[in-house]
């Protein structure tokens, strides 16, 4: 019980990920097998003491939303958001949501509206879209203004849809394309002020944003201002690219000042693991990802918020070096 | 007079920066010495060909507009964009827009409006702000609420003191500071439409946009979506950091991509070189640079525009680099 | 006959992957199907004018050198370099010529000495070892020490098993490991003289080289310096990641530089396009990376390289801008 | 007492840099005024607990080495390091040891030998050597071959002038050049192996490291593993700039894992603070510096080492990442 009340607002969530076999280019199918069912993978999360979402992706996990909330409910955990997978099959290899095939796109889009109704019949609040495929390998490869114009008018089309359900679109500069349209938190935001959609917001990756040089803090608040902050993805990696390690394993400042930031703008939303083992043991990587969110996020809440506040004020960065070093490491 | 007529818009402009010293923090006193007046660089930039405009400081280059306007009809040069100086003193060294100092911030809107007034009594139509200041260098540093709060209220104070003068903003992910807030275009545009101030766009300067991870020409686009592509800075570097270099001399191909790009769009601003030259010769590294300027723009109107649409809506990358290399490399 | 002659050293080879299915995390089953047995591949290269050899993988791509030397034959192709493959199954996750498990280890060692030993016999003068997964991911995660002491002493192994066949270790610095040992070019030659074995030196990958910060033609001097320079692998990429992309899609000037360089170096040796085109006609890429070689290296036999090392000499940067865009854009 | 036990081999020395006024190139007359004299600089040094050493920079510091050994005393403080200053004149811009220019050349090496006299008769055992002009900005601006044979030769000379004084060179990728040729641990420690010199080693930059995309225990091992490692420096940066950082304040894990690895090998030379605070208080970032010093040298004395390598053994990551955050977070 105590453990749930040092975590922020509806929850935290996992993604099932780490049980997938996790391959890569030279490894193909992966660096484990894959042993378990779903139901299996989400009894393994609920056995995690904090947990009480799981992030899904459809139609890749799942296609109807009946038995998948029943399972939910068998197992003990909440859908804090249902992905829609437009990335992952070679069909997509040149965009989904901005695709030149009118025909493909409009399949993306009626993927997207079904994800949609799916989440509202499962009591799901929000879908994320992460059109990861939508983008370009080189130079002059593309025509950027029908690339964008497309985009926004399908992102417009969803939203539309209905209004319920919220619509967090999630950015990432390069992987699988060199260049992605969504790569930073102001396109996102930018295109959420331009379709004028309540329920189109921002999912934040904490490795993502790293990745495209973001701090992850400002890039937060710069959503929050917007009242646009929907859902956090919880990883981190080397700033090159989207390693997807354990929690705080490589920028703890920065994921210790993540947690302050969501305690100070008091977040209501959820926030999910996102990590991508390759190696490492499934449950052993959520779990110590686990117990660090938990350690970081005492800390925010331990901390002398208005000490700190001073010393902002003031632009102090030796007096913050200094006052972190002795509240995180005694 | 041919050579005129491959330019762009309103036309080429040179910012006077590589006739000075262009120190770094290891030779800080340059590695030139500043022999010329003002009027005498302008003189050496009139004398080359196709340069009709030149881009001023204030008031770090001029103070009083009357002058400095008889100067520029003297050499017969237009100014093509003030710069507001608030990055190049010691007391602006926690920022100017955002500074957290109620004086200090007041000073730089009102250095601003003043370098606004002066803009329109030269007949210039915009003039352009470039916080470099603003923005952190540690993790929890400052408090980004009150940064972005603050930046933006000056941007529509100085926006609203007077309609008919644009304000570009330029935005740079780092340097002077490790995280500047106006790190990227996406941040810019979402903060043009947030002010809803039809004369705040945004300045795309290519080795910040580079060095931020963008496409240039991408970048370019939406801007111009949003109406708001207000100003360009021509130069190149290595992406990792703005070595503010020759046009051209790393990136081709991008190089090409916004000329072509600009033709599109039928861009009618005025764009300027807008190099730092350590080590090379002042007027040597502005001729390498426009003649490649003028190498590439004559490129991009004379290829075929509809063989490259049909390749670009097949997405055909091996297509466009067989194309442009025959059409580019002969 | 004639494009023949413009090629240097040995010849020009090409690597399959082209024509396997080149997936990605996200697609791990690829973006194509693996339709041709490796003999029509073999054709499809053959029927290219100006490639002469093959790069093969061992034993992913053949285990009896026997069959394959007479396929070979068939086709009309030599034997550039046979890849030892130590990297692409699950069991080398942790590494291969460095792992803690010394059966494993010993496993990688004789596969490495049964590849020597098929390359003489197939009249192949080197092989290359590429380790991967020699690496690690996490800070703390493993002794260096230990890991370098293995590695080199699997090289010794590997290396004195027979002089007659080169042993050429490929460097990159991440991927499949967030850090891989062998990172840079300075670190493999440290390594061949560490070694004292005529018969190691380096194969210098264009895009890994770039990743790791290199400029290309200054690491084949520093190889060709100790007479160490053994292999080269063609492609490009953006920087940040080993994108395998065409030939000089990206770093024209990089690309010319580096032929310039060999044409300097009279390289004797052979030199492989090594890309992996996930969504891009499999031909066409190699066609089109084929004909950007032609072009550069047409341009670095041209050029007046009297003129140039007088430019160099004054470290005239101006005038070597100047120059280049004048020989290669006309 | 007790707080110079838990320090390292000679000790932990400072540069003065903190107390210079550290501008950049926007401000080149630096954040802050050069009040003290050099005499008053040290006396505020030695006042640091911990301090027991001071690295100078010749001839920029001090030019006569009697009356420099005598401040020492009266302040008492050793010198750890005496830099050779053949970076920071416009003189100097294309490089020093590399340098085409035969009589500059020699100026640099004359300097570099009048360096290595002053540091014997103050019983230093070192200088070091950072050729940070040496290098280049443009592809195809210099002769790689001739640039490097001319540095190792260079090094070699000043080696052979005593061989009581031991030579680290230091290496960094970039800055001031686009490109420096002692970019990596790797080349320095080529160049060591070359010059067959006992006193060439390496000094390594945390920063410097960290920017290559090195990982410093790593790096450590190597220069260790060939009894090269000679000194180092302590900062911290974002990866991609020599940011000069407060230690410990980006990257914490890397810099317990620097001491934990330093401990494991007994390393016995001297380490320094450099650190290039343009905006914060001089002594300020340098108790904040050493109080993380103190912090993460206790913890890596402190933690058990056997269970390390047992996990190390095992490439577990997962149980390293739980091991550190309880030992370090508590």
């Amino acid at each position: 019980m105590k453990e749930n009340k040092v975590m922020y607002g509806k929850g935290l969530s996992v993604a099932c990920v780490p049980f997938y076999p996790c391959g890569d280019r030279f490894v193909p199918t992966g660096y484990r097998e894959d042993r378990d069912t779903l139901e299996q993978k989400l009894e393994k999360i609920a056995s995690l003491g904090d947990v009480t979402g799981v992030e899904l992706s459809y139609p890749a996990e799942f296609e109807e939303p009946g038995p998948m909330a029943e399972m939910l409910k068998r197992v003990g955990l909440k859908a804090s958001n249902l992905e829609v997978e437009i990335f992952g099959a070679p069909k997509w290899k040149y965009g989904a949501l901005s695709s030149r095939d009118d025909k493909l796109r409009e399949e993306a889009i009626e993927l997207s509206k079904k994800c949609v109704d799916a989440a509202a019949s499962m009591g799901c609040e929000q879908i994320s879209l992460w059109p990861g495929q939508d983008g370009f390998d080189y130079p002059m490869q593309i025509d950027y203004k029908e690339a964008w114009d497309r985009t926004i008018d399908a992102v417009k089309e969803i939203a539309r849809h209905r209004s319920d359900v919220k619509i967090a679109i999630e950015y990432k500069i390069k992987e699988p394309r060199t260049h992605i349209h969504f790569s930073t938190v102001g396109k996102v935001l930018l295109t959420a002020l331009e379709t004028q959609a309540d329920n189109v917001g921002v999912m934040i990756d904490f490795g993502h944003a790293t990745m495209a040089g973001e701090n992850v803090a400002e890039s937060v608040i710069l959503a929050h201002r917007q009242g646009k902050l929907f859902h956090l993805h919880l990883n981190d990696n080397f700033r090159m690219w989207d390693d997807d390690m354990i929690v705080g394993s490589v920028h703890l400042w920065e994921t210790f000042e993540l947690f302050y930031t969501l305690e100070k703008i008091k977040y209501d939303g959820w926030y999910s693991l996102d990590i991508f083992p390759y190696r490492e043991d499934s449950l052993g990587t959520i779990r110590a990802s686990l117990d660090m969110v938990r350690k970081l996020v005492e800390a925010a809440q331990r901390v002398d918020s208005s000490k700190i506040a001073q010393l902002q004020k003031a632009n102090d960065a030796v007096g913050i070096c200094e006052y972190l070093r002795k509240e995180l490491l005694g």
